[in-house]
């Protein structure tokens, strides 16, 4: 809560003057007002008559207005009367609305319902004699707003020193929020009150391969929530960032309010913008429910319908990886001895095997074996092209060429195998960071995967970008990002990009972005660790904007299992990987566990065979973030239900209540729960399947242990 | 002159001992020592007896050893114990030597000769186990230097800080220099002391479409000349600039010693460097002669023979261009009147038409007569393609697609009409700066090319560089343009670069770099303008390294002819425009003049029509930087001579010594010399041809007017 000066009062009462434009959502609602105040915007946000967002201003600043010729520093300094926040004059005034629905080439439902109600507000800067837009759509799930930038005489090209778009909040909330970074999402998502996070904040990060933090900065999507009687969840993010930075959120801990702060470039600089442009959207879903935030398609609705004439060639896919042995350090990526290699120069063939290879011919024709015999689609396999035995540290520009197999990687001969089995490797392309490298040979990279009939990517871009001084999040990087996207595209490949920004809802446009990681994924587990709320936090964060590879389906979770004493450990049950498979929604879906572990398991690897990766529907039957999450979905284009449910540490109880089912049907459900003992630090393999035919009254009672949870496949009685 | 101080003594004295290697040249002249003192290595140098460089230290300091992993910041902080240029032992000590013969696939002489003595010096740091080799080449002409970095242990990857390698001279000197900068040369050539050098530093620039200065410093190749009863001339560059910046010269003015300062990229950082790697060579050419220092090809000696397998299609060309209407302001790149396109979204057809420009249709088949009919083999037009509009001045990273062409410019019809008339269209290929967009599209430009018949490109760099923070000479940029000229090598296309780094010798590993610009050029005296002298000094400086694209031949030099009152002017009189054909050798040769301009002085063009572009033989007659140079060449596979002499703004009198030409055979020499009453700003278009008979006893006296000069065409009598 704010402390109240006379000053503020005044503002309120000028507010309700005939200068206000007010915007109520389609069912009433929300209501947004916008205002001038001696020619500065602003605008606030009432849910049910209530303040959910006090008077917040609106407004960039600029480095440079026009040219920047015969200038070797970007910044000019007399350019403060050029700022595109003050001296503005409301010109007109646009309402428009809409509500469709839309079909995602890959989603949750089979249909997206798009409702909001419009109002684009032109903005005249009388000094500089040239125009903004502020556009505002309000949907019954909450608020996006978005700068427009027309062409004209005086608004061609400008550069962004920052761009000051604010969200002040009434009061002090619970949030779950991760450390500001330029580069990097994989932090811990540390949970508390607003008004804590600059002391939590010291202490809320680890290294990384790549991170620049922003000091007391917070990334989103942003989840909150104000306790009490009347509770209410907030999620702040954006949407569409398109040929412009990602956003950290800046905090002012003491009123609770927001800013936004881009990321820079090399320079300093945090945009290069010609007109016709537009800003991404600044986000706001508000609900009383947690059930509601999850459920919310904002982000996607606030993204361009895709240009895609073809979007038959993406698909979802079930796949397994030669990968996770890796990861957890029992075979290299790299194929010798090595340490020091020069791509187009060093003999491969001539280097000393480090007999840790696991991309070799061998190995994965019995990966093959096992995911064709289990019904997979897709393998992946990382550590296949030359040039890992130093990848990593030492900003190499030319660190792979994408298109030279190692030695023993005979590439043509396992993929004829892999489709003579009805599996399509996946190919992997890790940049190390170097994204100038990987557009050189990019053609070349897709050509031989289409040559060999492989049909997605997994791209990775571990440690800083080069160009050097460009961030993981800086305009030049999102650009590149979508170049890519839109390359594989003329190609028909499906990307899952990792060390990538976190999607904002981009994957309507560019459907063949399938995944993308931007968030501690199973991967952690074997690091520094996820926490057991981890997995109940990320889908009301990360997921808002789009798939997430977070690789789930680990069996043994218990790393002393390869290395006697080692005492990591993935923080979960049995039971609770198998309901990620449901509580994360992800169409390009890995059993990344190893095929030795699932021989051993195979009646509980039937649910992970057997559950779909692309929907017709979803429903969160309860969620409450960083506590649990129980999310129903229907198969595409079946009748099929699975129900998964998560917990935190503590252990819980929940009834199923399947009225979400067909009336008067009957369903044989195959209950996949935590055995009666389990426990995800001391007995994490108990679990317990047993089967029951249930119709739509049915209320099935479970118990998840901490950490635990349980996987329900559901299926008509024919 | 150095204060002598009692410690300096002592060093002199320990120079002696046993600790020190010295190194001869093959002709005995020169002398190389080098001693380490205390663990740092020193070298100096004696010619004849005399030291022309004091004891002056070598090393690098480190930004980073090894990896650079989780840190977001390059700079480690601990990092000095790890530079190298401390605590050395010498470990081994190497001589080779070498005399051969080698042929530039285009150059001023059919034979170059590479003639040295090397002394390469292990030095382990036993601090850090490492080794590092200095590499000395002594020739007849001077010495060359470079570090070496073995791949080692505890040697494979670090980032440079600085290159530190001094050149202490004994003495003041009068120096012909260029302002410091990381991104132009097109500087105007001050001259000046040494020590006077802090002082003009100041007013020595101007603005540039990009720049970035290095306070105090000058640029290479630097041309200097101890005076007096005893002149020695000295020049000062860089050779075999590979995978590695572009350095300055930083100058302690008060004792006469300079360091290499290197160009840092957008984090500061001097390269980044994996090993096995070499740094450039540092040259040191020493001469009691002014034209030996010109005829020193000791920097092509110092770059590697070309790997190319065939170099076949690298061929002299004359060529013409549309493009002096435009640098004048009488025509436009750009062909609308729109000032704000964005490429693969603006419609071009749609625009409006300014009326101005100049690569249309009908202009273009109209150069093509004309250049066809004058024998000429080439014909650049620049502006065919779209994106002018703005190209220049806003940062825009996709400026240019290079494939397509402005509506008024029919690429097939025009190729097919030229190749109709023996004429070759050259492309271009204008970055704006923006390498990284250049990079993306050079296939398909390059590919373009092919299909058209174009053989050779001129490519530009105008404005800042894209990735933003880069800069023209820094090891990102350099490895850019090695990039571009390697990839135009697969397509069998000659590369033009202006803007682009000036070349040190790289020619000879990459023969299609064919020419560069990379300093003040012909366009210059429609910009700020050129002083009289600069023709006689660049051969000494930017030329040291490879042809520069200077594109003389301007007959109109006054602008008032196309707009009066316009007060530019070229100036020169229109016989020196001729002499530049010979003075200033370049196997991409322009007549730049517009056609109407040279279909006014047939008989002076004739001499343009005749001479050569490419050369069996060079003799630097007479020369003295800053005030004259007098060339007699014979060209390629013919025993006709082209004989060249300018002045700078002092009217001379030479006498061509014709002692060169073959003994008693008789030749017809058509002489094109100064009118009596030319004057370069009154008078410059007046000049007088007359024909004489010589043989090799002639002794034939020329007057040069005030930034006047001659050009004489010399063939056997049959």
């Amino acid at each position: 809560m704010k402390k109240i000066t006379i000053g503020a009062v005044l503002f309120s009462l000028m507010f309700t003057g005939l200068n206000a434009q007010s915007l109520k959502s389609p069912d009433g609602k929300f209501e947004m007002n916008f205002q001038l105040k001696s020619g500065v915007p602003y605008y606030n946000l009432k849910y049910n008559g209530g303040i959910v967002v006090e008077d917040s201003k609106l407004g960039l600043r600029l480095l440079k207005d026009g040219d920047i010729q015969f200038a070797s520093e970007i910044e000019n300094k007399n350019n403060e009367g050029k700022n595109l926040d003050y001296g503005f004059e409301k010109t007109a005034e646009k309402r428009d609305s809409k509500n469709e629905t839309w079909q995602p080439v890959l989603g949750e439902k089979k249909n997206y319902i798009n409702n909001y109600n419009e109002l684009a507000v032109t903005l005249n800067q009388k000094e500089n004699d040239r125009s903004i837009i502020v556009k505002f759509r309000l949907f019954n799930d909450g608020l996006g707003f978005r700068y427009e930038f027309p062409q004209q005489k005086n608004l061609n090209y400008f550069i962004i020193k920052e761009e000051d778009s604010e969200i002040d909040l009434p009061t002090d909330m619970k949030a779950w929020w991760l450390a500001g970074d330029y580069d990097t999402e994989e932090y811990v998502t540390q949970t508390s009150k607003l008004s804590e996070i600059p002391a939590k904040w010291p202490t809320s990060y680890e290294g990384n391969a790549s991170q620049n933090l922003v000091k007391n900065g917070v990334q989103m999507p942003l989840m909150m929530k104000k306790e009490g009687t009347n509770p209410l969840y907030v999620n702040i993010a954006e949407a569409a960032v398109i040929d412009y930075p990602a956003a950290n959120l800046e905090l002012d801990a003491t009123n609770f309010k927001f800013k936004t702060h881009l990321t820079p470039d090399a320079q300093g600089a945090k945009g290069y913008i010609q007109t016709p442009s537009v800003t991404p959207w600044r986000t706001i879903i508000v609900s009383p429910k947690a059930e509601e935030v999850l459920d919310s398609k904002m982000l996607f609705n606030l993204n361009e319908p895709t240009k895609y004439k073809d979007t038959s060639w993406i698909h979802p896919t079930k796949y397994m990886g030669v990968w996770w042995e890796m990861i957890i350090g029992k075979s290299q990526w790299a194929y010798s001895t090595a340490d020091n290699v020069h791509i187009g120069k060093t003999d491969f063939s001539k280097l000393t095997p480090n007999g840790k290879h696991a991309a070799n011919n061998t190995k994965v024709k019995e990966y093959i074996d096992f995911a064709a015999a289990n019904g997979f689609q897709g393998l992946l396999i990382e550590g296949w092209n030359i040039g890992w035995e130093d990848w990593f540290g030492h900003s190499k520009e030319f660190v792979f060429d994408f298109i030279t197999p190692y030695p023993d990687f005979d590439i043509k001969m396992l993929n004829d195998y892999a489709h003579s089995k009805g599996i399509k490797l996946i190919m992997h392309h890790e940049t190390s960071g170097s994204a100038s490298n990987y557009e050189r040979w990019a053609d070349k990279a897709f050509q031989l995967m289409n040559k060999y009939g492989y049909d997605a990517v997994k791209t990775g871009y571990v440690g800083n970008i080069i160009p050097r001084g460009e961030h993981h999040y800086s305009q030049w990087t999102i650009n590149h990002y979508r170049r890519i996207i839109e390359k594989a595209a003329e190609y028909k490949i499906m990307v899952n990009s990792h060390e990538s920004v976190r999607p904002s809802g981009e994957s309507r446009t560019y459907p063949n972005w399938i995944a993308a990681e931007a968030a501690r994924g199973t991967e952690f587990e074997a690091f520094a660790g996820n926490n057991p709320d981890h997995q109940t936090i990320l889908p009301f964060t990360r997921w808002m904007g789009g798939p997430m590879d977070y690789t789930p389906g680990i069996f043994q979770t218990k790393l002393d299992y390869y290395f006697p004493g080692d005492n990591r450990f993935v923080k979960t049950t049995l039971a609770k990987q198998l309901a990620l498979y449901v509580v994360m929604y992800q169409p390009l879906q890995m059993a990344a566990d190893l095929p030795e572990n699932y021989a051993k398991h195979m009646d509980a690897f039937q649910f992970i065979k057997d559950v779909a990766a692309d929907w017709d529907d979803t429903k969160i039957l309860s969620a409450e973030p960083g506590d649990y999450i129980h999310t129903a979905r229907k198969a595409k284009g079946t009748d099929n239900w699975f129900v998964g449910g998560i917990t935190d540490e503590n252990a819980r109880d929940f009834t199923v209540d399947f009225s979400f089912l067909d009336k008067g049907r009957k369903y044989e459900a195959t209950i996949y729960e935590d055995g009666k003992n389990a426990d995800y630090i001391n007995n994490p393999q108990s679990y317990h399947i047993y089967k029951k035919t249930i119709d739509s009254k049915t209320k099935l009672p479970v118990h998840l242990v901490r950490s635990g949870g349980y996987a329900i496949s559901v299926k008509p009685v024919k």
